[in-house]
């Protein structure tokens, strides 16, 4: 029984909410799923007091002691290189050791990054770990791939992307057959910049996706894919535009609807089913962004993580783990 | 009093709206000022009916005949090399012969960034012709510089948006001592992809621009710049992901609005005042994105551009001719 849970790591120091958002998360997992055993790292007796205000299966929750933290001021390399016992750190060498099948952090985004790479380490044959956050369409989500650290891609990083994602999206959300499309000014074959003009025919070329071709980004929010592929810099833009502009449209209507005593009337009656309609466009429903093509998962989540997008990024690591991803991935990217 | 005429001459046959709307917003523009004169282009005939159901000062908006007609569907390139009595071709010819001082377009980006190019030319020392559209923001609007068609952009492209956004925004719009940023995926210097990290001390370096650093995508519509600088692929980018996802987040808003009885009733409470707060984003308000560097000025408007943006359009002319953009180009940027 031991051996079909999904042993997830998760930094419990990590985020603006750490450490009670995270534990409570971590809670919540193991109460929703009897597939999941946490290992709660970070410092034990702060961990250990938090934990006592719930209820929980004492057997898939362990605490493991840390004593270090990294912080967004650090430099993500030296913090992975010097604070040797950090959550990040630690948590990271127990999926490295194979006690744990995934990583779940809150914590600096380049310390993850740097973190899992030094420590983790990519797969034989991987050129590059991509970072694939979901992001919300008007119907769905679709993972955004690239949105790590690593700008200036070479086309064979982005087809590694197209197979990595199409197998994750396919595997861990169910989704049949992905459309896979790579991001670009037009939907002419002969449009782009020199990576997407290099990229386009060697995705035509791949059997083991459903590539359909360029995707302008009017269309990103549209569900027109469900694998988006793009170099990081592009993909940092698109994830950061998404994140801006929705906040500011909310907040615009949110401003025009206080601005008047009617308007406030109004608003009182339509707050219900917008709040429903807009709630399809939060992040925290999918859980964090997937790290892929490392030897075990890390996922990172917003830093601002709440208990609800701790618990779906842990449970996001069943199917992970029963689907066999890494294997799929070697044999994927090796095998081409 | 002729001299002192802004002459603009416009393409009477372009966008989903021709003829009618165009010759509207040239009836507007004339109306609205005197300073404006408006050659309009097409079909003779065609145009002549239209202006007939109008009250205009007939010594300001002059018909000039062009049979030819560039769609969408027509390769720009080959369009403008071989439709040369075509209302594009014909029009930009205006501006290279000295008769028009500007061009208004709504017709086929492609065929008018080509054309300008061929007909028009740049000024000697530019390297590339930006086109920039100005985006909404929370407070106003900034402009967007490039998102024209030559992606692949090198640092000394940018370097030159800069300087020729930086001149635009002062002196077309009147904003003193506009803030120039480079798109960027994180505020420090020494962030980016080569593009970037190569152009960003060369940024820092102009003393003829106020130049504030990094700006990263969720901070574009938060009125944080005034001048946008990226190349043509992520301002492509930018600018389509701006229309989609404003789209369909206030499609969003209005599908819960309409989704039930007392939603609707609240819709129409706040109607008023939503419809004040989004019209900030609409970029008619604005006119459309001009193409800088040229021998005079080349707008193109939205294909589907109503009377009121062709009209703001043929008024932005009017400070582009009276504060010698093209010269003040000139001297800038073959000076530095």
């Amino acid at each position: 029984m031991e051996n079909e849970l999904t042993k997830v790591s998760v930094d419990a120091m990590g985020g603006d909410n750490a450490p009670l958002e995270i534990v409570k998360g971590a809670v919540e997992a193991v109460n929703e799923s009897d597939k999941i055993k946490v290992f709660l790292v970070g410092k034990e007796e702060v961990l250990n007091e938090t934990l006592k205000s719930f209820e929980y299966d004492k057997s898939r929750i362990e605490v493991v002691n840390a004593t270090e933290e990294i912080t967004c001021d650090d430099s993500p390399v030296a913090a992975v290189r010097t604070k040797t016992d950090s959550s990040i750190s630690v948590a990271l060498r127990l999926v490295k050791e194979g006690q744990a099948d995934a990583f779940v952090s809150a914590g600096s985004t380049g310390a993850v990054l740097v973190g899992a790479q030094l420590i983790v380490g990519k797969i034989k044959g991987v050129e590059r770990s991509p970072l694939a956050p979901l992001i919300p369409t008007r119907k769905g989500y679709a993972l955004l791939i690239d949105c790590g650290a690593n700008v200036d891609a070479r086309s064979s990083h982005l087809v590694q992307f197209a197979k990595m994602g199409s197998i994750y999206m396919r595997d861990v959300f169910g989704i049949k057959n992905p459309r896979v499309a790579i991001v670009n000014v037009g939907l002419e074959e002969e449009k782009g910049n020199k990576l997407v003009k290099e990229t386009y025919p060697l995705l035509k070329d791949c059997d083991d996706i459903n590539f359909i071709g360029s995707i302008e980004a009017r269309e990103i929010p549209n569900d027109f894919a469900d694998v988006i592929v793009c170099d990081a810099f592009v993909g940092n833009v698109i994830l950061k535009l998404y994140e801006g502009l929705g906040k500011t449209l909310i907040g615009m209507v949110k401003e025009s609807i206080k601005s008047s005593f009617i308007s406030k009337i109004g608003g009182l009656l339509i707050k219900k089913k917008l709040k429903m309609a807009l709630a399809n466009m939060s992040s925290d429903a999918y859980g964090g962004a997937p790290m892929l093509g490392l030897n075990g998962l890390v996922i990172k989540t917003h830093g601002s993580s709440k208990a609800i997008e701790v618990k779906n990024s842990i449970l996001q690591c069943i199917s992970f783990k029963e689907q066999n991803i890494t294997e799929k991935f070697k044999q994927n990217l090796v095998q081409n």
